[in-house]
């Protein structure tokens, strides 16, 4: 009887699991391919399938089939992984039960069209264009936090969809701390004698000589070209339909290589996350990510502590030279690494060093915050983020398009987003100091191209457990210990100490 | 009331609508995109899919909604555009409802996996790797038939789906009737001392120049790429979305600019009556096409009477010479449009001639005629295909690949669709008449590249009308007579008599 209602959650979960994955086509599709004309009829069926997706969520519940099982969880008479699917599945389906149809349907809807008008406000550097669109965001996403309610901030309603059992009040800690520790960690660095020259990695590389370059890493560090693409966007994403399509995007400037190849790495690590979840499990929680902080944790650890290595470029430099003679003949492997490796405050979060990256971060934070606990005025928006920007980065934003209106997140409703990138960071680091503990040599192994091993820690250790754990159980299975931000500051001094002669 | 159910129905058809093209999205998708590990799940999602959509196709009639407005349109109490959408949703809803939500999952996701099989066993040429999933398809199309029923042959249950109004009977009397055209007309082209050198249009073209050129003309005869997309795939389609979201592909073979050329303007011809259909009323069937015959007329036309005329190539030759000079700048326009006109027996049904093309939809026809009343054992196949292709063109298959597996349709369960190729051939012959009497100087205008004249008759005339005509009415309110294959047999003699001195 239990088996049976077990087996019965797993076929509607199943089926969730596909409608969720076409879903995500059509996004992807929506970046890709679709015509300009498009974006209209696209909305609505993206808006539809929300809708279908909701009504199917609900009927998790049908004759009370998940409420009976959850019961039988509590009473520890179903654990282990069936118990993980269940409770996993409680969490998702009752902040679902609370969203009305309509609503689900309304910022769906929303989503997709403000979208295509962030696109073209950001191409107009218009911010005006963009704030109305954004004002129904903001709107519709406060109204979620009621629906689903919360203890002490708003905010806390949004950040829990995406890093589950962390709140405003850590994040707000957390990235106090961190502040402390980088503004004047920034200071000795731009106070340093040592100047790095980045102009170094300017040149001229036709853009299907870099994807083809971009392709060797992926399928050196061991993406699995079979189960996933990699496509051009605007803004570099990656997007796991099914363990065996993930599909990634980067982004190409003609005058500089790297700026494909971090991001392509960047999106690789959570390509690789995806790929490496049990097929076996599909549909359930045991084939999903823990959490977007542990799954940044994987591009991050990808495209900083491996990419801009210097274990790394000393595989990598001499096929980058023999593919790009002109540029980089006269560059040595050690000034490459430091150019790609320099640190000054920017415009573009994106584009940010790993210094100053998570300041971009901190502002973001305290902007949206401020945007749904009410005490921010959407068209005070640019005004504020420039001030901002002035403040922790000591650096004037020419246009709109450079600041405010550069990230995809409002304009999807991603709002609790941001903070998930630091959390990812200082995973990232913790994870790194037990990577080297069980790999003897491991800087030696990179330079000699043997990826495969970090992968396999990766996928052992955090890929194939889906959602068994949580992130913060997760964490300390791994490294004994709870997130500690030390293990990034000691991985920034180390590092920079270096480059910088600090 | 009535307006309100009315208005009900409506918005249950345009939910249906949205499934409807985002199943179309994910069968493009995965012709397109998809890597090679992704093809279970793919067709477990459209699986999915199917039976979310045979579920809401049902709905339709829930509180007997659409029994009850049938009524009405039965005692003429609704009449115009109203009595067609529900008429022909009363149609589409009849069908579906004969049809088991068990039945229709197994058909999408048996279809889906031939494929897959399907290209590799056209790619190893292997039929026996084939064999065991067109069984399994016939099977399934057998069971198919009976559920839908029929009077005389269980094929009028499959054909009816493609060419509504159409019978069994009539279309093998009108094939034999062409055959009875065609074969001497054959003989006479093949004994004609006039012999054509189509080795002339050998060379050696890019396919990104030629990708180039195939946008050029379809810009120019009225493709809106805001609307649409050209991409390539080894078996050329289109699928229309969304008036707004028509996607068409073409393939290139390195030798043969024509190869792609030809395929484009098949696909845009498709392309165009999709783009034309009326987007206000996208999700009833006044934004729906005819039939697939009607659908066909509209790419052959382009294809053949357009595409392969001389007054098209008075216009583009000197483009095309420009582009490519080193294969054109020595054979005259006249020279050109001769050897893109060649009638020789071949074995691949997509390259085939105006002359003999229709020979290989007889074959066709025959043979799944066949398959569905049960009078063929399907191991044979590939021995009644050979042996009817040396009875009706004389020549020898040497590997089944360039046979039997030659087309995708058998695999995706698209069996009954393969006349609807011949009616559309004669459609497009009859309304060629009209239009040269409506369009004065019509050669002249095309030479002087004004295809717009013809983009808008054909607009004004099929594409704006959606379903409001059946196949039959159209016709007639277009040409003022019945479907006669006459127009189709002067049309080739007139233009093969001058290239060939008949």
């Amino acid at each position: 009887m239990k088996s049976n209602q077990i087996k019965e959650l797993k076929k509607r979960l199943l089926e969730i699991a596909h409608l969720a994955s076409i879903s995500r086509l059509l996004n992807w599709d929506q970046e890709i391919n679709l015509p300009a004309k498009g974006a209209d009829y696209r909305a609505a069926s993206i808006s539809e399938l929300s809708a279908i997706l909701h009504t199917k969520l609900l009927n998790l519940d049908t004759d009370n089939l998940l409420t009976k099982l959850k019961k039988e969880v509590d009473s520890q008479k179903i654990r282990g992984k069936e118990a993980i699917i269940i409770n996993e599945t409680w969490r998702t389906f009752d902040r679902e039960r609370k969203l009305p149809e309509d609503f689900v349907r309304e910022l769906a809807e929303v989503s997709s069209k403000a979208q295509t008008v962030w696109i073209e406000a950001r191409k107009k550097n218009d911010f005006s264009m963009f704030l109305p669109w954004l004002t129904k965001i903001v709107k519709l996403k406060r109204k979620e936090t009621e629906y689903v309610g919360y203890t002490v901030s708003p905010y806390d309603a949004l950040l829990d969809q995406y890093e589950p059992g962390m709140t405003t009040a850590e994040v707000s800690k957390t990235l106090d701390n961190l502040k402390v520790f980088l503004v004047p960690f920034l200071k000795q660095i731009r106070d340093s004698k040592q100047k790095i020259n980045s102009k170094a990695l300017n040149g001229k590389f036709p853009i299907d000589k870099q994807v083809e370059f971009n392709k060797k890493i992926l399928a050196k560090i061991g993406f699995d070209f079979d189960a996933g693409r990699l496509d051009a966007s605007v803004h570099p994403f990656a997007d796991g339909l099914h363990p065996h399509d993930v599909r990634i995007t980067s982004r190409y400037a003609l005058n500089d290589i790297f700026y494909s190849v971090s991001s392509t790495i960047h999106e690789a690590g959570h390509a690789l996350y995806e790929q490496g979840l049990p097929v076996e499990h599909f549909g359930t929680p045991l084939a999903e990510s823990v959490s977007l902080g542990i799954h940044e944790s994987q591009s991050r650890f990808w495209e900083n502590m491996i990419g801009k290595s210097l274990s790394f470029w000393k595989y990598f430099y001499p096929s980058l030279r023999k593919d790009f003679p002109e540029s980089f003949t006269k560059l040595s492997t050690d000034d490459f690494y430091k150019a790609i490796n320099k640190v000054e405050p920017s415009l573009i979060r994106t584009e940010a060093d790993e210094v100053t990256y998570n300041l971009h971060i901190i502002l973001r934070f305290e902007i949206e915050k401020g945007m749904i606990e009410g005490t921010i005025n959407l068209k005070d928006l640019p005004k504020i983020w420039n001030s901002k920007m002035k403040e922790y980065f000591g650096i004037e934003v020419p246009t709109d398009s450079l600041g405010v209106l550069q990230d995809v997140h409002w304009s999807g409703g991603g709002i609790g987003y941001f903070p998930t990138y630091t959390l990812g960071n200082l995973y990232s680091a913790q994870f790194y100091q037990a990577m080297k503990k069980d790999i003897p040599d491991l800087p030696k192994k990179v330079a000699e191209g043997n990826f495969i091993v970090i992968r396999e820690w990766l996928r052992k250790k955090i890929h194939v457990s889906g959602k068994t754990y949580t992130a913060e159980s997760l964490v300390k299975k791994i490294t004994g210990e709870n997130l500690d931000s030390k293990y990034f500051t000691e991985y920034l001094t180390e590092k920079y100490t270096k480059i910088y002669n600090l």
